[in-house]
């Protein structure tokens, strides 16, 4: 500043400067600075600020967001904001939600359901201010309560994109609009690529929701994997160029796949405290059915009939293992004697208009024939290769006539 | 076989099996083989396949793929094929495509396009037979051109399901039907699974198109992993439930995401040989533009108009270099003089009506002035944050008036 201000240089910043590879024209860059500061005017930003309201945070402040000092060098010198919400509270548990302003509206409707569920979950939405996917995570977080903080590449008292003015009113009520331009300054094109740090450096983890080859998300996105924060991309359908950015993260494993706010949650939270659930496969009632019973239930032909000796063939189970299952599939609705022998029963009734019914329920485990010894389920070839090391039931299929 | 045949178990292998952990009950076992046996009749199967036009290929034959051989013991003891094509050499390359059979139309099309494109780059497609995806990869396969493996977890002469009989016989003309079952057989819950195996291990990588997180297309996925094989996932919308599986192998990076035919030939293809064009970001003229000419381009107002003095401060470049640069981009048609001073041309005219005209060509860069010494591109701050360890532009953003 000093420097600046006199046009003198300290002879050890020329030195260090010098040794660089190609060392800057530094008279030159002086000079530019120099009628950069003639048009500065702290006092006449502060009045500014004040009159519209903002406050000025600066580093050592309580509000201070202290992850933003993992930046370095590039760390703002201070940050306006414009708000009820207190900024670094609000920062503690927060996943940015970046994507494309020209989102296509399966992106603004993702967006928005994360900004639900990241708010309904207790988390705060840090983004832009644009149309598309920052406007709708902003107004999804803000319909689910929580506080959401807008970092804009403006002065926190301009507002681009203008008719997002009622949008910013809703935030500053209930979360926080900030900006490391002072008041007055209006966005340029390398304002918002600089702005971009503060949004990766904010949060926890970033999420970009759709994207382009070439899209600002993706400079956000850089920002996040060289603060060590985790990144996660929303897949998309491969047919539409908005999601091309999140596909290319993935394929290049720089993000992670992140399917739903509980997939983004179970990134950035804590273990054991913020885990999300599995998504399950369904379990249907034909699996609580023990090995040998589905044996036989896969042998029951659909139509016509057959008796139980071609059944215990087909199946591979001894007879009278056989026999037993076949009652308890009957009592349990699955299958039915016809006078051509055993059949499925049509699933129609049994599955569709009585999913609840005792039909469903899984069909008691035969009883055990004293004289017989049927395999235990765990003895027993199941289809999956990996837990079969004989190629019996290949043989078996090769073999059969 | 003989062993069953006269249902003794030879001793050492009785003692083999009593050594597991839970020994099986051989004697059961064995009654169960013996009863099955009785049924098989391989003379009438090789006379049902050869009426039907099928060829039996076994392991050592010149048309075996040896890649089965990695299958260890589950390796097939033989292959009904019926089909022109030559099972081995279709199978050098080639790649599953494997998917829900309750495809969407998504998933239809995108399997199609696969189809069409691996078979235009001369690749083979391995699936099912059944609907959805893997007829869908099959008949884009077929309309360009190359063969087309169907593996059935039925006889070779069974049609299932029935409505593909004219897509079967299209694939016997020009590719090949296969199965391990004998002729005649019907295809069961069980032989679907034991079915997978083979898709798996008979391509060079399996890319699931589309699948639900609980589908026979995730069985085949594994058993391509266990193999070693590549293994490539389509993403789709998170919004629909038959990507789920394809999300869910992705997101535990089992799966490389894949969105075009061309990324799953990078991935099973030989380097050098295979390898796709990279998806490259747009270039717009803008970027040809030196790095103090964007940042003068960046500082003109889009409204009313400015004087050189003030954009030279507004974009941190001097005075001569900024004078210098407007005259530029004024020739190349970016900028426009107003009365009001200089300000951004309406971009309808040049870019949209003209994109080829010589408005949009780059314009020239600023002649260097001997008396200043505009800066290098490289020396000057860039607004990519890596690039820039001062924090110049903020410092002046916050300073500014």
């Amino acid at each position: 500043m000093e420097a600046i201000r006199t046009r003198t240089l300290p002879p050890e910043f020329i030195a260090r400067e010098a040794q660089q590879e190609r060392p800057p024209d530094l008279t030159s860059r002086l000079n530019t600075w120099y009628a950069r500061l003639a048009a500065a005017n702290p006092a006449a930003d502060i009045e500014a600020g004040e009159s519209c309201g903002a406050r000025l945070i600066i580093p050592d402040d309580p509000e201070w967001p202290t992850q933003l000092d993992q930046l370095g060098m590039s760390r703002p010198l201070g940050l306006w904001a414009h708000g009820t919400a207190d900024l670094r509270f609000s920062c503690l548990k927060s996943v940015a939600v970046v994507g494309a302003r020209a989102a296509t509206s399966y992106g603004s409707h993702v967006a928005a359901e994360f900004g639900i569920g990241l708010s309904e979950s207790g988390w705060t939405v840090v983004s832009g201010g644009a149309f598309g996917v920052d406007g709708a995570a902003h107004k999804g977080a803000l319909a689910a309560g929580s506080p959401t903080v807008v970092v804009l590449a403006c002065g926190v008292d301009v507002c681009y994109p203008s008719s997002h003015d009622t949008l910013f009113a809703a935030v500053r009520k209930q979360g926080v609009v900030i900006s490391e331009c002072p008041p007055g300054v209006h966005p340029t094109r390398a304002r918002f690529l600089i702005r971009n740090r503060l949004i990766a450096a904010l949060s926890r983890g970033t999420v970009v929701v759709e994207a382009a080859v070439r899209s600002g998300a993706l400079n956000t996105a850089t920002h996040a994997l060289s603060l060590n924060r985790h990144l996660g991309a929303v897949p998309g359908p491969i047919t539409s160029s908005m999601s091309a950015g999140c596909h290319r993260l993935l394929r290049e494993r720089k993000a992670v796949c992140v399917t739903s706010p509980e997939d983004m949650i179970d990134l950035v939270g804590v273990l054991g405290e913020d885990l999300a659930s599995q998504t399950r496969a369904p379990i249907f009632p034909r699996d609580k059915l023990n090995e040998p019973t589905k044996r036989v239930l896969d042998a029951v032909p659909a139509r016509g009939g057959a008796g139980p000796a071609s059944i215990a063939v087909a199946a591979g189970v001894g007879l009278d293992a056989t026999l037993s299952a076949l009652g308890g599939l009957a009592a349990a609705g699955y299958i039915e004697r016809t006078t051509n022998g055993w059949r499925l029963r049509k699933q129609t009734t049994a599955y569709r208009k009585a999913p609840d019914s005792a039909a469903l329920a899984p069909p008691p485990t035969p009883e055990p024939d004293p004289t017989d010894t049927p395999p235990a389920p765990d003895d027993f070839p199941t289809p999956e290769i990996e837990r079969r090391p004989h190629t019996v039931s290949e043989r078996d299929d090769f073999l059969r006539g």
